[in-house]
């Protein structure tokens, strides 16, 4: 990308907000878009022109390659407000990093730095108002990028769209959550794409996911697929295990995103003195854990999640409680980073990006 | 499916066919498309009615879930003519069951089994001037399914398309390809979705891909991602190996395709007494085979590649040539495959589908 010559970024304006037909007070998550979005095309080996204009349906060729050959990754990340209407952004350039990490895996071309933060940063400011104050209250950001080429070979599209779409978000799943450790399906292999935002990671889980859902388990806790012997992640969330006082959580590898919640939570943890261990977690020492006493939490931790704490988890067909504890990792970790987020308290490592 | 009321095929023709437009002489694979195309949409849990429309593209809303987490199915298949200008189908009764198969693993609805072949079959007569006589000449036929719902939470989708759309195709492999035996990255997982025909399975595939085409290697011969030691399949392909006089091929797994020429293969081998041992087959036997001279072949079998003969492979540093043989299976297969497609010998398993 180094070569490119920069287009401007060119701007249409919607001639009327939709910003009143929104009850911001029941939003279904994903469902309600701004008035805005953001697109790039890549055609003949060049990024063309970016452009923000009025959020719209698009024309796509049915032979579309990412519609046959799943080449789409995508990005999750929240734009916040404060009480004196300032806006923020968390850590932008690293999704802008990861959907580049995961556009190489899917043989994507890269997405230059200075079109991603321009246009990420002016649609923010064009669709400021969608941005609520409030903890707990955030505007979801989905950068995408998907092939548009119009040619059914198994082969690399010789053209891709690169898009951000916005919708305003609550918290994702507002109580505790029951889990299942997967003992049969698998998330990723080694040597797989299971690091990458790729769509495909994610359709994958939906009907292992249905079947946990079914016996009352909102989400799966994935294991290696070589052994089931270890604790991953849950597809939508990193996982970490309080044992006693210390946070353990699984190393990223080529089947754990590196996630950027997940490494937050991390450094906040280590800023409070909390014992972090990056280590692979083995179902049958988070069991023992569990039987012992010893097992205080186990939360996930995510973009679309926040910090979501788990109440319980089954394995072998033994289904495992987790008490609620004083002075809980997770409520405290997840007020750290919402304060962070929406500018109530220091932010010693810069994490914060106003949008200005 | 079962308490479905079917509607009847609505069909809208083109006004003006565009086959004048096409060399047929020179066909790119997969990026001229006939005349017609086939579409049935899935809302509020029904099928709606099936329609046959010009080809054409389509609108599709920006959170597409399909775009985000990539369900989507394909199926690949081929219509051949006589020179008497009989149109057939192979085996398309496989194909309608492995979709749905394919769309239960990626929690997606089953495409009813009468609105499938009507649809087919009314589109090949539609278009029939688009399959041309002689052999190598085909028309490719791609059946898809993809989630159309404008959301982007990451869960099944409410909505969702069918379509079929035809492209004019000759062999897809021309000469004779050179492989790599895959050490490092890996097409599916235990408990993964490699079995199904679904978009990411393939995206995945082309950088890894890439990767050995710059060394000279046309494919990859995926192994287990567990162990690298097994040899599962091509991604486009299954793979055969000839041993002295005996065919081996891996059995299906949760991680490899139930390939339709795959199935014929085997039962063409066994019609003519070449003895096929449908079980694991490992790197260090295959290697040993082509050090000693036992390995007389090996060939990929698939829809588009029919059967494509492979003359080296690549493991762990050394590259194996394999000699050209008298008396090639693959050869001899590929031509009683052909001739049964073509109607040019007797059917006796019941394979040809005339479009009539």
């Amino acid at each position: 990308m180094t070569d490119q010559k920069y287009s401007e970024l060119a701007i249409e304006k919607i001639a009327k907000t939709k910003i009143n037909d929104v009850d911001f007070d029941n939003i279904n998550f994903g469902r309600k878009f701004t008035d805005h979005m953001f697109y790039c095309d890549f055609i003949d080996g060049a990024w063309q022109q970016p452009k923000i204009v009025p959020y719209q349906p698009m024309t796509l060729e049915p032979s579309a390659r990412a519609l046959h050959y799943g080449q789409a990754v995508f990005e999750g990340m929240k734009a916040y407000k404060d009480d004196n209407g300032n806006a923020f952004l968390f850590r932008p350039e690293d999704n802008h990093r990861r959907i580049n990490i995961s556009a190489a895996r899917l043989a994507m071309p890269e997405f230059p730095k200075e079109y991603f933060m321009e246009g990420l940063t002016t649609l923010m400011k064009m669709d400021k108002d969608w941005i609520k104050p409030g903890v707990g209250n955030s505007l979801y950001v989905r950068p995408f990028m998907f092939a548009i080429d119009p040619a059914i070979a198994a082969a690399p599209s010789e053209a891709y769209r690169f898009m951000i779409i916005c919708s305003p978000a609550k918290a994702y799943y507002t109580s505790k959550i029951r889990v299942l450790f997967s003992e049969k399906y698998s998330r990723s292999a080694d040597g797989g794409v299971g690091y990458a935002k790729a769509a495909g990671n994610y359709a994958a889980q939906f009907y292992p996911t249905g079947l946990a859902q079914k016996r009352g388990y909102q989400q799966i806790i994935w294991t290696d697929a070589k052994t089931h012997e270890f604790l991953e992640e849950a597809g939508t969330m990193n996982i970490f295990f309080r044992v006693n006082d210390t946070l353990l959580t699984a190393p990223i590898s080529d089947r754990i995103l590196d996630g950027i919640t997940r490494k937050s939570v991390i450094q906040l943890a280590e800023d409070s003195n909390i014992p972090v261990e990056v280590r692979r977690v083995t179902v049958s020492e988070i069991k023992e854990a569990a039987t012992n006493g010893s097992l205080k939490e186990i939360f996930g931790a995510g973009t679309a999640a926040v910090i979501s704490p788990i109440s319980a988890f089954e394995h072998g067909g033994e289904v495992f409680e987790i008490p609620d504890t004083e002075n809980s990792y997770a409520l405290r970790l997840k007020k750290q980073l919402l304060d962070i987020q929406h500018n109530l308290s220091e932010d010693k490592h810069g994490w914060r990006y106003e949008v200005k």
